[in-house]
């Protein structure tokens, strides 16, 4: 039989646990907590097939045809307007479409990272940006977070200590609102610090921003894109979150010599993102759909998370080394559980008591967070969420030792 | 200002020379032979339209959300049944679906290139697979190519070459139905040869099949993936050029070991294929439209091409240096001209006379082949095909030196 000689890139490919474990919870009888789907109520099945209808009658010739790498330019108009009435300030130059914002991911691992390039990402941190930043062999060095977000102090220690050693990070990489997987939002404050850091040595910082425009409690804060004045910030956006994941569009906000180099890197990657798609968005905002789903999202999701976090309260041991994140806006809720408890092991006995959840170790590089798991009430149901937070509170609550004084 | 540090890759990211060319073909008086694009009288509008609205009615909940990142079962069980009606031998774990066969491009090039490692292309050979292969950081061995493909004296020779340097090939990429951009066919000759020099070496072969369909003219000649015994061939297709661009849905097959690599890339490489689009295009084969279709393709590309042909017969001075592809399906041909003419002198002067091409050296990995040109018949109409040829044939005339007895 032939063999392969596979590129050595190839050795960092792993089968995701997240996915294996997943596969232990498709009983029906099981709640799970572990997808990170968007709520299916909220599809507007009408307003996409009137938009897809007027995308082939309409544009059919453009619909059909390949599009420019750099994206549809009704898509582009359209977002523009978008992101503008959102508080961005951006032009059309500055905006690429990418067959979604993992798409984005990926770019920007060809753009910037060379194996053993030092990075710099929050513990815990999306797990499709870990796998693709760990393909390109990345120098993972991860930052701790607490409730308002990266912990700066920590942050700037690790920043000073690489450009010291001559290895200047590639960028840092930051979800600010409602972080996944942890909900946690970065405050004000560490909006500016890290702008203020990333001014003092030079850096890029990518911020992921796909749950943003999906705040429904608190302060609206500023995109550090927004804030930024000195062409420093890559924002990545998805519809997947704030509008259907099924359409796979995300689109990336950059200075234009970055985007130049994306949009170069594109090309081979995939020519160009689906004009059948981008066209059928472009109506769907354009007739003023989306800002009206955001809005029907916001009110499900600030229900869903407050049913959770009434559930958590309710259910859950009351015990000092329990925490849980009170998210003001997203799908994602994350726990934490005392040191001596391992969400995987716990993971296998919730499975047997019917819920599941993500373990936490999955979303930091190293495997670390051992102790915490991840929540999502975005996709199960009202009645779901009430009760499987009181099984999962059982699980935990059997594990819990008695603490010596 | 900030200074971005990019990866090494990144140097070998070029602005298309093509693109560059393209800008100056965009005159309305123009008729260009130097696009890549279907003829749009083809565009099914109606049929796509029911078929997006089935997918939205029918099977909406799966259609708006995150697919499987193997494909949507629908689509990879009509693609199945679409592929063995072709003479194929598929099953679904054979089976990927992709975002455009470009997209096949990126995950070969990420799970078997290595910097440096030594492949092996045609000369020419398609431009957006050299271009990832560059990227890549590819070491290219190109063959160069007579009226019946490869020639196999000279691949043979570089593969025994090669292989006792010890830098066995990663694999061999050709195109053997209708090349792009040469229009050639590979001989059943050759396909057996290829596949018997692969079996010596232990070599992976690549197809690329995106116009294998499109046959009008010959005998049907059986794929390489088909008559390949030994799990050596992996087979790049997509609807780009048999249905609509606009979808930017590509398949791969590939053995089960490959197939499950390139999954795993493809997680981080954008999650999964549009749900929306797969669905919409496996009703519309479902329906039976895609045979349909590719019928009509079929004879208007035939006439098309004849009249290319006839034009070039017609118009092109008599001169045994000047040599051009008689494609036997698909929507390019090929044209060498004396070796002291230079298509991209021609090309300015061309451009001047109102007509267009793409020169041929942009198709060699080595930039070589400056005497050659591609022209696209798929998408001029009947009257600009004729017309073109001839305003095409002056400049040639002009530029032909008396020969010597």
């Amino acid at each position: 039989m032939t063999t392969y000689t596979f590129s050595k890139m190839t050795a960092n490919l792993r089968r995701s646990e997240i996915r294996e474990l997943l596969k232990l919870t498709r009983r029906p009888e099981i709640i799970s907590f572990a997808g990170g789907l968007p709520d299916p109520s909220l599809f507007p099945y009408d307003e996409v097939a009137e938009s897809a209808e007027r995308a082939i009658r309409e544009r059919g010739d453009l619909a059909l045809q390949y599009s420019p790498t750099e994206g549809d330019p009704f898509l582009k108009e359209q977002l523009v307007k978008f992101m503008n009435s959102q508080g961005e300030n951006v032009r059309p130059e500055n905006l690429l479409i990418v067959s979604s914002s993992q798409q984005g991911l990926d770019l920007l691992s060809k753009v910037f990272i060379d194996p053993g390039s030092p990075i710099i990402v929050e513990m815990p941190s999306y797990v499709g940006s870990l796998q693709i930043f760990r393909f390109f062999s990345a120098d993972f060095h991860g930052i701790r977070m607490d409730a308002d977000g990266v912990i700066f102090e920590d942050l700037e220690r690790e920043v000073k200590a690489l450009c010291a050693e001559g290895r200047k990070p590639r960028f840092i990489y930051v979800i600010p609102d409602f972080q996944n997987p942890s909900g946690i939002t970065m405050s004000m404050e560490r909006h500016e610090k890290l702008l203020k850091l990333a001014h003092d040595h030079d850096l890029l910082i990518v911020e992921d921003a796909p749950y943003r425009e999906l705040r429904y409690a608190g302060k609206m804060l500023p995109s550090l894109y927004s804030m930024d004045k000195e062409n420093r910030v890559v924002c990545l956006k998805t519809f997947s979150k704030i509008f259907v994941p099924g359409f796979r569009i995300g689109w990336v906000l950059a200075p234009v010599e970055i985007i130049d180099k994306f949009v170069m890197a594109k090309q081979g990657t995939d020519l160009c993102t689906a004009a059948f798609n981008s066209i059928t968005a472009a109506y769907y905002i354009s007739m003023g759909h989306l800002n009206h789903l955001i809005e029907r999202a916001k009110k499900l999701y600030a229900q869903k998370g407050k049913i959770m976090l009434d559930a958590l309260e309710k259910y859950m041991p009351k015990d000092s080394d329990i925490w849980w994140s009170k998210p003001e806006g997203g799908m994602f809720l994350w726990v934490k559980l005392p040191e001596y408890m391992d969400a995987k092991e716990l993971f296998m006995q919730a499975v047997e008591q019917n819920v599941a959840y993500v373990i936490g170790s999955a979303f930091h590089w190293d495997g670390s967070g051992k102790n915490t798991l991840r929540l999502n009430y975005s996709f199960p149901s009202i009645d779901q969420i009430d009760k499987g937070v009181q099984r999962l509170a059982e699980v935990v609550k059997k594990n819990l030792r008695a603490k010596v004084a």
